[in-house]
């Protein structure tokens, strides 16, 4: 199942409905940027804006497989911009509560300046992919779902060994050469490994309170280039910073997330 | 009057009260970071938490002095933290839409790793106070409600000589030794000049779309030292990144705003 049917939106009115598919999962838990695409998706359709500008989410509770409603308000429909609250459901429970802008990127253009580059990468055959192990259950089945390439020097944690610094980087694409859409770009926004697990700390695992993403840019086709680093662990938070970039060099999304590290 | 005075909540049964203090403005207009303190105390009465650990604004109208009511949900109270969500209104217009997490932050605590420092800053005397001009308007009535010391190299804007560089950074406090609390730090993630004006491109302003603040740590008493830079103008839009560190060198507060760029 393609993407873009794997975060549809199953009705006109609202409430939106739409579903979580199986396989996007970490240990059954959907991943949090593949929930985020979803629930753009949907807070999209609501305000007849083609696409997220800015997206926060905070996780409620974690999604297992099976269908959920998003309801989308829309609270400003300004000229540029329409800002939109929801809330998705599970059939039992409050899953994600949302606030964002939406708009359509190819109608925003102004003075250009960037002080920054893509992160650098060794060529994506060089880059070992990460595949999921169906005995172990990690890397987990959202593996299969995307193609994810990580740089050598951040990968070892996969081996047992982390590389001593909370940075992740590496090649992410959809499978098929299914196109990256806005909406694939929130779900890249949390696509790789956390952080965290190459800090060589005692963490298993940072549950996301809350996300952010900036789509800044409609991706060209090809592979996009991602990088996630933590700066500060701290007071039993994280944050998570993430940068993507397409296939001609230009950022298309912009990411931060706060996490909780979990008591001993 | 004191900072905690002006960002006073004036009920403490829904809907929260407050009020908009004349002073806090730019142009007449309420700053966002005023105004995101305001919201924040008043959403952390509504939560009975003691602090905002990440708070997330989207920015509907400008706000002018006078009473504002803040409509505050809590959408899940955990073990850790709880989650609301808010509209500001003044008597005709919602001001701002917001979405936070509320907590206690004496009561977090992890494991430690720091990989960046504050900014370097010459001693405060040294860095030259933004005072309000108030026959030009600028600098802006609300450098009378902070001390902000700018710089040297990110100050000469006020001259009309910008630096060239989008990055501002500065010391700042309140007077008369009233101490910064996590609502003061908050307003501290949009009390400095915007870093557009020492981009040297032709852009006098930049409404916020939407501005997320982490409260990290709180504050020791003395200056905040402060940062905030732009690395990607583009699209008609920049994101504006803000650390905030207190007098022991510690992270207190991160931000990071999303501005837009006015059409011509």
């Amino acid at each position: 199942m393609r993407f873009d049917e794997a975060t549809a939106v199953n009705s006109t009115e609202p409430p939106m409905r739409s579903e979580i598919h199986p396989g996007w999962d970490i240990a059954g838990n959907a991943n949090g940027g593949y929930l985020l695409a979803i629930a753009g998706r949907a807070m999209a359709t609501v305000a007849d804006r083609a696409h997220p500008v800015s997206l926060t989410a905070h996780y409620l509770s974690p999604g297992r497989a099976g269908p959920v409603t998003v309801e989308a308000s829309v609270v400003k429909a300004g000229r540029r911009l329409s800002t939109v609250t929801a809330t998705m459901h599970s059939a039992d429970k409050p899953l994600m509560q949302l606030l964002g802008s939406f708009g359509d990127l190819d109608q925003l253009e102004g003075p250009k300046r960037v002080d920054a580059t893509p992160p650098a990468l060794p060529a994506p055959e060089e880059c070992p992919q990460v595949v999921h192990d169906p005995e172990r259950g990690f890397p987990p089945p959202m593996m299969e779902k995307v193609e994810l390439r990580l740089h050598p020097d951040d990968a070892q944690f996969l081996s047992g060994k982390p590389s001593g610094r909370p940075l992740i980087r590496g090649w992410l694409r959809l499978p098929d050469e299914e196109p990256m859409d806005a909406f694939g770009l929130l779900m890249a926004t949390d696509a790789l490994p956390p952080t965290i697990f190459n800090a060589n700390l005692p963490v298993a695992w940072t549950p996301t309170v809350e996300l952010t993403a900036h789509i800044r840019g409609l991706p060209e086709p090809g592979w996009l280039r991602c990088q996630f680093s933590t700066r500060f662990i701290s007071g039993g938070m994280l944050e998570e910073d993430g940068e993507v970039w397409d296939s001609t060099g230009r950022l298309v999304a912009q990411s931060r997330q706060l996490a909780l590290i979990p008591r001993g």
